[in-house]
């Protein structure tokens, strides 16, 4: 088997306007929203090979490919793309800017119609819950039912929770890397450190700074920890140790002496170039609100989810340390939840999840992937209309060398199935129509099936053979035994 | 036995002003220099029972007490006292505010004399070397030629191992508690932070601010990101879980809404008013300057180190982890250094230190307390002088009920001992004066000596006791193997 892995190409970004106004947790309507998002590979016409990634607190939109406008790579295109845990050749994947940020999506930054001018401070405060719920609306509008799977790391992680537990018949399956059920006491500490540091800037001004000179010095700061809280003691070790940079010898003064310093500035100064203000005070204040325990349990607070979960953390952090990742498995399994638990061993703190894409991508796949219908059904059946003769159906049954046939009314929907077993039934009973002696109430299977479930519905009939229909009884494929049988020996 | 543990009554900082300029690390000379100080417990006549405590970043001269002036509780209290680890009846414990500090020793708020106002940034850059040297300086100043043992968690601990390697000679005991060999890139980071929270505030003003408005908010913030660090997760969980500050409810605003939002602020807005922002600057410097490897070694940069070494980490000290404290272990080991390992089993984090009383001051009390010999020698010795008849020797011993007789000279010095068994022998042989039978080059011991040492001295001489002396052979006390047994039993 050849492994493909590539990059997505060359990508934009597209623009959902929501018709209706969204009533926020606080209770307060927000109008006129706009979403950021993206998509990678192709929705199939049953609409269900869709899978939503949620992004962190400085992500976007822009998670995989070439953006065309500015060339940048995808956040997480380590994941997504063909060949990759998030296969694009297999998955239509969707990310989008999160409401609150400042990537495309109506957030603070954005100019409220009412004024005229950016919302700033008077933006109303979002929860993650909002943020679902806006996705949702993008997936309403985007024509899907139900989501093969969510996804994501961090903050990207509790969305993820967040959509299990409020839309649990809308998830098939649930990634949560490096995240938790609630934010603690020290994440929500950190968060206001980030937070006082812009407030205290000067150029911050009560957050209307979008005519002037943005709080730069405040947003640098607030990065800076942040990124502290990214990285591992380790890693950091790694990275720099005790180097100097641009000189050999200790200067005695407060200049930016060592490695780790220079590198800390940079990643402060950078992102002043590329985030909003506003948006981090927002984002953040939305992490800290998240708590999806019902009265102190995480248990009664994820008894809704109904989907597959698979649940990463990731042994370097300590951010989001294993032990919230663990609190989030237990509860699952308490609620019988099907859940699947698995570490990243990484000496990158909580970056990894962007950064270990052997590891992610394995895990990623095995969960996702499984062989369905689709991956072994016979394409392009003969079928026989319902008004056909015995005969008409005999000779079709030799010509094809095929056992089944199904038969179509006169919209082509399936009506039943005619074997050469029944054809040597009417030869015996003199019947001369296919009426007399087809199946009706014909079981039937879909092209996303997984295939055990298919084989247990064979043999629980002792039939030899499925018709796969879509949702309005077309027949696109059949499932035969023998089909299974090949692949069982491909696996072994 | 009682246990006494009391608080050491109220104290007062004194100050000592150097004659000589000092050099610093940095090649600069510094003049003028204050050492602002506190001294507990009595330093005894052979001046060798002294213990010098160092203070961690913001700590003061004011270790342990009440002080006289603002009624304030010493810092380290919970260890410093009669009874307690650092035992203020046996020792004479002294603790000094750090150069660069703003707690009344020279620092970037004093007044420079050439120029007649504060330093601010022109104080020169001081390091944890410089530090140690400013404390010897005030060491001889207090005549102590040897100091019993050198104590400190966090940059205290860096100046115990500053001054372990600096002045192997002059520290019989080194106590380092949750500190390191060398700042590693996520320490250095997070000082990096806190400096840039007080640079980027205007009210720094290039560190020129003494006549006005300080940069309390910035100085606030590097207070808040340091202080995160300084608890530990589960602490923080069990301090303020995800409680909110005077509501039952979120309010979907940016205030502070949580508990451990409106700790944090209040611990930083409470810094400000007993912290100078420069000092912050400089000491943090100092710290990620710190780095006793050499060439890449912990071994070779420890090797110099010849007191008996106690190592102490906290389980939960996340910004000083173990493995930092097991390093120094693993180092001193390798140079067959006499070093003990201990871990503070906490949850409170690094500022375990500072509140596991009980722990530690049993750790305190095992390693600096040893039997001596002042503990079990007998005092008010009878002695006899040197011109004194074998008939006036005879009658002591019968009157006294002792078996040995230490020998004085004219000026009360012991020149020789003589016994029972002396005195029979010059029956035997007709001696009339002591000068014949009495043994000179007598076997002699101190007061601070080992008991173990004493009796093992004893044992090799077969000898049954040991005049005790001071530094100028006046006999103070007798140890007899009577005695020692009698503590062995006691002890068994």
């Amino acid at each position: 088997m050849t492994v493909k892995n590539h990059c997505q190409g060359t990508v934009e970004t597209s623009s959902y306007r929501m018709d209706e106004p969204l009533v926020l947790e606080s209770g307060v309507t927000l109008g006129n929203i706009t979403i950021a998002y993206e998509t990678y590979g192709r929705l199939n016409t049953e609409r269900n090979n869709a899978i939503l990634i949620c992004h962190a607190l400085s992500g976007d939109a822009h998670a995989a490919g070439i953006h065309a406008v500015d060339g940048r790579r995808g956040w997480w295109d380590i994941a997504i793309g063909p060949g990759k845990g998030f296969d694009t050749d297999r998955y239509f994947v969707i990310c989008s800017n999160i409401i609150g940020g400042c990537k495309g999506s109506t957030g603070p930054s954005s100019v409220n119609p009412e004024t005229g001018s950016p919302f700033g401070v008077t933006f109303p405060v979002i929860t993650i819950r909002d943020m679902v719920n806006a996705q949702k609306r993008l997936i309403d509008h985007l024509g899907i039912r139900q989501l093969y799977a969510v996804a994501g790391g961090s903050m990207g992680g509790m969305q993820v929770l967040q959509w299990g537990v409020t839309y649990p018949e809308m998830v098939r399956k649930l990634v949560v890397i490096a995240s938790c059920a609630y934010s603690t006491p020290q994440q929500i500490a950190f968060n206001e450190v980030g937070r006082r540091a812009i407030m205290a800037d000067p150029a911050w001004n009560n957050g209307d700074y979008y005519g002037g000179e943005p709080p730069v010095q405040g947003l640098a700061l607030a990065r800076m920890v942040g990124h502290i809280t990214y990285l591992s003691d380790a890693s950091m070790h790694a990275k720099f140790g005790r180097n100097l940079q641009d000189r050999k010898n200790i200067a005695y003064d407060f200049s930016m002496e060592f490695q780790v310093e220079s590198y800390l500035h940079h990643q402060g100064d950078t992102f002043t170039r590329r985030f909003d203000a506003n948006s981090y005070l927002y984002i953040t204040k939305a992490i800290d609100y998240f708590d999806l325990t019902r009265n102190g349990s995480v248990i009664d607070g994820l008894r809704k989810i109904a989907s597959q979960v698979l649940v990463i953390s990731i042994t370097s952090d300590w951010l989001y340390p294993a032990y919230q990742s663990q609190e989030i498995v237990s509860g699952l399994t308490a609620n019988e939840t099907d859940v699947q638990y698995c570490e990243l061993r990484s000496n990158y703190g909580h970056d990894a999840f962007l950064l270990e894409g052997g590891q992610l991508n394995y895990l990623l796949s095995r969960f996702l992937s499984h062989t369905v219908v689709r991956d072994v059904m016979i394409n392009n059946v003969p079928t026989i209309a319902e008004r056909a003769s015995i005969t008409d159906a005999a000779r079709l049954i030799i010509e094809k060398q095929v056992n089944h046939l199904p038969v179509l009314s006169g919209d082509h929907r399936l009506v039943g199935i005619v074997t050469s077993w029944d054809i040597a039934k009417s030869v015996a009973h003199r019947h001369e129509n296919l009426e007399a002696i087809m199946t009706r109430n014909v079981i039937t299977t879909t092209a996303d099936e997984p295939v055990e479930k298919a084989a247990k519905m064979m043999e629980r009939h002792t039939i030899s053979a499925l018709p796969v229909v879509d949702d309005e009884m077309h027949v696109i494929g059949l499932i035969s035994s023998e089909g299974i049988s090949t692949l069982v020996g491909r696996c072994s």
